[in-house]
């Protein structure tokens, strides 16, 4: 996918919304267990109600690895289902990953070429290397982690790197756009910190950025709005437990629908 | 386990080796690939050859995601035949894991419920929160990522933190050994960095350290051990390619186990 055609979906659907299938099975309704695949089932349901509002899931793969072997099915059947049904949609693999070189490659391939994911996150600390073999897909994306959504960003993130006299976030974020383009490589950029955003927009103006934090974890959709937008918007802004988690009866999907198109209505205005 | 354990097992075989199960389907010996689950043939072969000379296994997660949903069958066959057969081994998952805490709880069930692993290795870049889930279990370790044995250790790592005036790596170190205790905290110390054990060492006295980069990536172990060791050894020493692809033919078991016991008879010197 193009950051192109990207835009192009947010101008139409009036949405920079992505909404995270962070699809814990202990929290969907109980109703959905008589399935094979209650998981895959959840998530079916829930994009079906609300592709048109969102232009990007985020399937944390945490949530899926937890049920081992057949978590990992589900997570394979929903990223199928997701790109046979709605190709426009931006599919990121949150996955946070990041090793050595040749081993960053085979979760390049796991995510990339094993699955059709358009995205996945990844973990700046082991720096270049761990980080390049992810940017050689064309039309993929590394979303890199610069600033994230929670407490522990204060033990390392925030730390104040000598050389530049700045904190290690922009580190990362200075280095790692050297690394790559606006065409391989956003970053994520934690939405309870949206004083920050105005910042990070001036070290990394072109590239998008995905802001976690917004709803469960309290950050401002107008902040983030204000401070994070460029000319081709350059927003992917996520939500999880607030839409998917919104009812647990046999409705949940409308309820889902319902708490997206709040949040997409509180979108258009600022496109 | 506990460390008390783990000594023993390192006594007894006169050992300190790990071997990495970067179990690539596409190295190994061809014979293998005629069995349905091949991946787990192959570690099983492995696995049975060179027991007695090695103390742990650490299979890298990233080498069975790119087979999907098979490769993870792969990858718990791995773990339960390995805790079924040999108890006392250390197993470990090279996950480099880490997220908000209420994920890092589900990657923490994945390895430590759903799978029977020991340990798991966990990337720093979040902080605290994204560590402490991992912490929780008894008898099971978190491995932190401080030092890696590649090139990009430069890009962050070896950055200067301005309060401390020290290394990043060496502010992880300080600040995470708060956060556990050598029960159930290890720390990542690249092999290939081995004049910087002693410096580590003085950081974290009692900590058991994971040490790759020995062999294909070509660190010392007479430098390792001089350095690195403590009164309970606190070193576990990784070596993946140099062992599991010595060789491809039907034989690869027996140069496998002939490789580890070079590796084991040059350890035993420093026990």
């Amino acid at each position: 996918m193009t950051t192109n055609r990207l835009f192009t979906q947010i101008q139409q659907k009036k949405s920079f919304l992505c909404i995270g299938l962070d699809s814990d099975i202990n929290k969907i309704p109980k109703h959905l267990l008589k399935y094979e695949d209650s998981v895959f089932e959840f998530n079916r349901q829930i994009v079906d109600a609300t592709h048109h509002l969102a232009i990007s899931y985020k399937p944390n793969t945490a949530f899926y690895e937890c049920s081992g072997s057949e978590g990992w099915k589900s997570l394979e059947k929903t990223a199928e289902y997701i790109k046979s049904n709605y190709p426009e949609l931006f599919l990121i693999a949150d996955a946070k990953r990041g090793d050595i070189g040749n081993t960053s490659q085979m979760y390049a391939d796991a995510f990339f070429r094993q699955m059709p994911f358009d995205a996945v996150t990844v973990a700046p600390y082991m720096g270049e290397d761990s980080v390049k073999p992810f940017l050689s897909y064309p039309g993929k994306y590394v979303i890199l982690l610069a600033l994230t959504s929670n407490p522990g960003t204060a033990d390392f993130q925030m730390l104040t790197d000598e050389q530049s006299n700045e904190n290690l976030y922009k580190t990362v974020l200075r280095k790692a756009k050297t690394w790559g383009n606006p065409e391989n490589l956003m970053f994520v950029t934690g939405a309870t910190k949206s004083e920050k955003l105005a910042e990070i927009r001036q070290i990394v103006p072109e590239h998008f950025l995905l802001v976690p934090g917004v709803g469960a974890q309290g950050g401002s959709l107008s902040e983030t709005a204000k401070n994070g937008m460029n000319s081709h918007c350059g927003l992917i802004v996520n939500a999880s437990r607030s839409i998917i988690f919104a009812d647990d009866s046999e409705n949940f999907a409308d309820f889902a629908r319902k708490n997206a198109e709040e949040l997409q209505k509180e979108m258009s205005l600022f496109l």
